[in-house]
């Protein structure tokens, strides 16, 4: 598959390796991407800066997300919710069409202090957001519910867990099924539409108090049954 | 333990029956008890009418809110969320304090139609609501997070899963977990202070959504790790 990975922090590049590992073809997008490999600082979650990364990644090349979108079969936006329409508007919506877009990212909004809200949620969702304003694209939600080592190598805990998704065409969650096996996702629930998304953002609350409460983000949640 | 159940629905009944079988003392709270015993329709959840699941449980005894409150050391609030204040109001401010709390509703708001949304949500909480209107009790969330059978009956899933709580009063706590251990509950995660019930209360919208996907309300939440 070729993929375009919209996102260059610690997601958006756990995410790329992976899907690189596994042999598909990856241009991670960003708005500049001459600015992106000029940073020399680490960013705000700690991760080192792009060049050094890529430097260590040579198969995964950089591109402007228009560019990054247009070769791809799937994109994964793994960009910070709150810039997500934006960016996503940045790669164009004809090079979106009918394109899978696979939604990592949670609408968290950290200007009121930690733990952050929701920017949206209970009545709408990011995903429906972006669904919304890409009505030719095919949104999947996933793998938004764990942490980014864990969605990308499930396979770090005895008992992987479950993972979600939600989306309004079944091809599409199909793909995005596949591929989360191919990452060592056993347990994959199909929610229904893109409106189930609301629930699985609304996870995040617990998880922030989880990770704090067991001094760790290696966990994830499981649907007993 | 001598305990209240406020709320004479099927979650409230479930819970009193449990307690019963566990040999504590429990008194149903309601509004009025003549009217609850003369009532002969089924609820809007198709239980039978009260008095017919009395007789079959004579153990359990009837009382006003305030006077099942008075005589307990433990408050179980089974009742409608967006009764609940309403409800502890009528026990009597007094009645609760230096009680537990023990708060399992959920702020469940159906007048919009289904899936409920939630009154409250993310930035508060039902449960710190409680804890606000009735500073002297010790409010304890637990339990919302899953249906009343696997609440009081947790075994009856071969993993039974994880149970939360949240609050601000350790003892409390502890005396809340020794009960969930009883049920039958092993997997008990202490999240924090009570405003960490934000997080287990915003678990509702996803597990509405997964009873729909499953099909049954025979599952729970475990938090692999």
């Amino acid at each position: 598959m070729k993929a375009a990975v919209f996102g260059t922090g610690m997601v958006g590049r756990t995410i790329a390796a992976r899907l690189v590992e596994l042999g598909h073809s990856v241009t991670m997008g960003t708005r500049d991407p001459e600015a992106t490999l000029a940073r020399t600082e680490a960013d705000a979650m700690g991760a080192q800066p792009f060049a050094g990364w890529a430097a260590e990644n040579g198969d995964v090349t950089l591109a402007r997300f228009a560019d990054a979108a247009s070769g791809a079969d799937l994109i994964v936006n793994a960009t910070n919710g709150g810039a997500s329409l934006e960016v996503l508007t940045h790669a164009g919506a004809a090079n979106l069409d009918g394109k899978i877009i696979l939604d990592i990212a949670n609408p968290l909004d950290f200007s009121n202090g930690m733990p952050p809200t929701l920017f949206v949620k209970d009545t709408d969702s990011l995903a429906e957001q972006i669904q919304r304003a890409f009505p030719a694209a095919r949104v999947v939600k996933s793998l938004n519910t764990m942490n980014a080592d864990l969605m990308a190598h499930p396979g770090q805990l005895a008992d992987p867990g479950t993972v979600f998704v939600s989306g309004n065409d079944s091809d599409a969650k199909e793909t995005v099924t596949v591929l989360l096996k191919d990452f060592g996702h056993q347990d994959v629930i199909d929610l229904g539409d893109i409106s189930t998304a609301r629930g699985t953002e609304m996870l995040l609350p617990v998880w922030l108090r989880l990770w704090g409460a067991l001094g760790t983000p290696a966990f994830n949640f499981k649907i007993v049954r």
